[in-house]
C-alpha cells in the first residue's frame, strides 16, 4: 500500500467539506427549512448537476461567473472505447453554477407536467469557479424558493416570503434579525421622477445598492461620475436614506409621488409595496422583523419589483443571510415568455461556515445516537442486541458497543461523541430483567427494569 | 427574449430529473433510509462532488468507470483573468464516481477528529460516463452506510447489515424480499482445498459470480476455459448450489471443512458466517428475510469477508437492491494502514426509477400542501392569510389560493395537486367565525368553527 504514500488527498482547494457534528447541523437546518417551505405548498425538485453549456449560458451570458465544463477521462482500459461512447465531446457540458437557470430550464422541460402558480423549492449544491479566497466555496448549498405564474402572479406571494423568512430564522434561533424590503419600481420611478435618462438608471441602482459597503460619500462620487448632477446626486442620496416605521416611510414615498412630475412608475411601486406590507402584516410578521429600506436594490439585473435582504441584527458585516425579490422575464427565457415569479435564496454553506465562526450556532454532537449499551460480557452480548433493538423501535438512537473494554473506556467513547446515556446490563441485572441507566451529562445513575428502559430514556433525553 | 428559441433546453443524455410527485417519493424514501441508519447511530458526511483526480485514481486504476473531468470556463468578460485565476489545470479534478474513495480520502484528511469504529452514512449523488443506455445514470444518489476501525473490527457489524437492510424494505413496504449472504472467505477457502492455485481463485469468484445471470453450464465453461479441471468445475457447481435452511448449509459447510484437505481459511470463513447469522438473528431479523447462497460473490475484487444482496421476491430481475460486503484493504489506502469496515450501499436513484416502471412504488402528489384555502372574495383575504398561518402553526401545509376564480376551478387546481382539504370562508362563514371544509377524496363537506380547524383538519387526513 506504500503507492497512497504520496497522494495528496486533500480536497481540492474551495471544496469545503463538514466534520460529521457539522453536517448534522446542516441536516438540522435542512429539515427546519424545508418543513417551512413546505407549510407554504412548496414542492421539492431537483435538476442534474450538469446541464448542456449553452442553457447555462442562455441568459446571454453567464454573468461574472466561472463555469466547470466536465468531459469524460476514460480508464486506460477502455480508451479505445472512447469514440465508440458517444462521450466526444459533441455536447459541451458543465456543472451549474445556480438555480435560477436550471429552473427556467425545468419549466420548459416539464412545462404541459406542472401546475401553475408552480411553487418550488431546491437546496442542491452549485458549483463556482471562484478564487478561493474570502472564504468563498467553489461549491455551496443553496436553499432556493421561487413560485412562478404563466400570467399574472399575486403580490401576496410577494407578502409570503418575508413570513416565510421570519419562520425559518426564528426556528433556528439566531437571534434578531430585520427583513429589509424595497421595490426596484420604486427606485426607478424616483429616478424617472428627477430626469435621470433611462440609460443610466440601471448603472445608478447598481451604484445605490453599494451604499451598506461604500458610504453616502462615495455613493455620491460615483453617481456623479456616471454622469448625474450634483443636486440629482443629494436627492438620490436624500431619498435612499428615508427612514422611520414602515408607515411613516410609506407616507413620504406617497408624499413624493403626489408632488413629483412623471410619477406613473414611482406611484406603482409605492403602491405595490403597500400591499406587500399590508400582506406581511396580515400573515402575522412581528412589526420589529421587517422595514422598508429604499437602499435595497439586490444588484441583480433581473429584478423588476419587490426586492429583500435580511439583516442579522449585531452581525451586519455577516451581509444579507436571505435575499431575493420579484422577476418578470428570467424564468421563461427558454420558452420566450414572461414569467413573473418571486423568490428567495438562503445559501446554506455559507451561512453555515460564518455562523459557526462567529459563534451565533454551535455544531451538534459527533452522533445521532442518544444511548450506548456497553459490553459487560461478551456472553451476553444476545440481551445487548435486544435490548437495542427494543431502544430502536422506539425511536431511540442506539449504538451497541460490540468491543469488551474497561467500563470507563466506553464511558468515554460515548461520551466523546456527543451520546448522554449508556445501558449497564452486567450477569446481575440481566438475570433480574433490569439495567443500570448512566446519564452522562448529570453522572445520575438509576436502575430501569428493561420492559421500562425505553420510556425511561425518552423522558430524559433533553 | 427570441434568443431562447434555438437553445436545446433538455437535459444532456443520462443526467435524469423527477417530477415533483417522483421528487417526494425520493424525499419520503431518503428521510425512512435516513432514520433506519441514525437509529444504528450512523452520522452523516458529505464529501464534495469534486476530489483531485489522483485521489479517485488512487485504487490503481478507476475500475471500468469512466470519469468526468471538470475544468473551468471563464465567461468572455473575464478571460483576461485566466491565468491569475489559479484555475489553469495545474491541478486536475473530476467528479466523484462513487462514495468509497472519497470515504477513504475523508478519513485520511480527519483521522484525528474522527471516533472510531467510524460509522456514517452519505448519500450524496455520484457521476459515471456511462453509456446512457439499458436506463444507466451518469449521475445517480446512492445511500451507503460503511463502518470502519483502525485495527479490528467485530463481526456484530457485518450482523447489523441484514438487520438494518430488513428495517428498510419493510418501512419502504416493497413485498417481500431475501437477504442472500455468504463470506468470500468460504468460496475461496473452498476453491483452495479443490487444490485450485491462487493466482486463479480471484477469476473464479467472478465468474461464479455470474451464475445467476449465464446459468450453471455456462460457468462451468468459463471455469474450463479458465484452466480449471471438468472435475473441480463440477465439484464448484455443486458447492454453490448447496441450499436448505440456513442452518442446513452451516452444516454442510462444516462437514466439508472438516473433511476436505487444506481447509484452514474454508473453516475460517464457514465460522465467520456463523457468528454473522447468529448475530442477524438475536437482531430479531425474521427467517424468512434471509438465506445462505454460496453463489453470491459481489464482483468487486475489495471483499474479503461477508458480501450481502438483497432480491426483491418476484421481480428478480431488477437486480440486487442493496449489496455490499466487509473489506480490509480499501479506506485506509491514502494512509498506508489496513482498516476493515463492512458497508452497504442502495442504488436510490436506479431503484426507484425501476420500482416506479415495475409499479411496485407509486409516485406521492405533486404537492406537500394538505389544505387549500381557497379564495370567494377578495376583501376575506386577511381572514384567508389569517386561517392559513393558524393551520401552518398546527403543522398543517397549506396554499392560500390568491387568484380569485370559480370555486369549481378552485377545486379542480387543488384536486389535481393531490391536495385533500379546501376550506371555503364567504362573508356568511367568516362573520360567524366559522369555515366549509371540503373533503375532495370524499366530496363530503362540513361546516367547522375557526378555531375547531385545525384539530378537524389533523383527524381527518389520511
Amino acid at each position: 500500500m506504500a503507492k497512497g504514500d504520496k497522494i495528496n488527498f486533500s480536497t481540492p482547494s474551495g471544496f469545503p467539506e463538514f466534520l460529521p457534528s457539522e453536517k448534522r447541523l446542516e441536516s438540522y437546518l435542512l429539515d427546519i427549512i424545508r418543513r417551512v417551505y413546505e407549510s407554504y405548498g412548496f414542492t421539492p425538485i431537483e435538476t442534474p448537476a450538469v446541464e448542456r453549456l449553452e442553457v447555462l449560458q442562455a441568459k446571454g451570458n453567464q454573468g461574472d461567473n466561472i463555469i466547470y465544463g466536465i468531459d469524460p477521462i476514460l480508464p486506460p482500459n477502455r480508451q479505445a472505447e472512447k469514440d465508440k461512447s458517444g462521450e466526444t465531446g459533441s455536447e459541451a457540458r458543465a456543472l451549474k453554477f445556480d438555480q435560477t437557470v436550471p429552473l427556467a430550464a425545468y419549466i420548459a422541460r416539464h412545462l404541459n407536467e406542472l401546475t401553475f402558480p408552480f411553487a418550488r423549492y431546491q437546496m442542491d449544491v452549485v458549483f463556482r469557479g471562484e478564487r478561493a479566497k474570502d472564504g468563498r466555496f467553489r461549491q455551496f448549498r443553496q436553499c432556493d424558493i421561487d413560485v412562478v405564474a404563466r400570467r399574472e402572479l399575486s403580490l401576496l406571494y410577494d407578502a409570503q416570503m418575508p413570513a416565510i423568512i421570519t419562520e425559518i430564522f426564528e426556528a433556528i434561533n439566531i437571534g434578531d434579525f430585520l427583513i429589509r424590503i424595497n421595490n426596484r419600481k420604486v427606485l426607478t420611478g424616483f429616478f424617472k421622477s428627477l430626469g435621470i435618462a433611462e440609460t443610466q438608471i440601471k448603472s445608478c441602482i447598481s451604484i445605490v445598492d453599494t451604499l451598506e459597503k461604500i458610504g453616502q460619500n462615495k455613493v455620491k462620487q460615483d453617481l456623479e461620475k456616471e454622469g448625474i448632477s450634483v443636486e440629482q446626486a443629494e436627492k438620490i442620496i436624500e431619498f435612499i436614506k428615508i427612514d422611520g416605521s414602515v408607515d411613516e416611510v410609506l407616507d413620504k414615498l406617497k408624499h413624493l409621488a403626489n408632488n413629483l412630475p412623471e410619477t406613473e412608475q414611482l406611484a406603482l411601486g409605492v403602491t405595490e409595496l403597500e400591499t406587500v406590507i399590508a400582506g406581511v402584516r396580515n400573515l402575522g410578521v412581528a412589526e420589529n422583523r421587517f422595514c422598508i429600506d429604499l437602499s435595497i436594490a439586490r444588484g441583480l439585473d433581473y429584478y423588476t419589483g419587490t426586492v429583500y435582504e435580511t439583516t442579522l441584527l449585531g452581525h451586519e458585516a455577516l451581509g444579507s443571510i436571505c435575499s431575493g425579490g420579484r422577476y418578470e422575464e428570467l424564468v421563461g427565457v427558454f420558452l420566450g415568455e414572461k414569467m413573473p415569479g418571486v423568490g428567495i435564496s438562503i445559501g446554506l454553506t455559507r451561512l453555515i461556515s460564518r455562523l459557526l465562526k462567529a459563534g451565533i450556532l454551535s455544531s451538534l454532537a459527533q452522533t445521532p445516537a442518544q444511548v450506548m449499551v456497553v459490553n459487560m460480557q461478551d456472553d451476553l452480548m444476545p440481551t445487548y442486541l435486544k435490548v437495542s433493538q427494543q431502544l430502536r423501535q422506539a425511536g431511540i438512537n442506539v449504538i451497541t458497543n460490540f468491543d469488551k473494554r474497561p467500563l470507563g473506556k466506553q464511558f468515554q467513547l460515548a461520551d466523546k461523541q456527543g451520546i448522554q446515556f449508556c445501558v449497564i446490563i452486567g450477569s446481575e441485572e440481566a438475570a433480574a430483567q433490569k439495567s443500570s441507566l448512566k446519564d452522562l451529562k448529570s453522572g445520575e445513575q438509576v436502575e430501569v427494569l428493561l420492559e421500562n428502559l425505553a420510556e425511561e430514556v425518552k423522558r430524559r433525553l433533553t
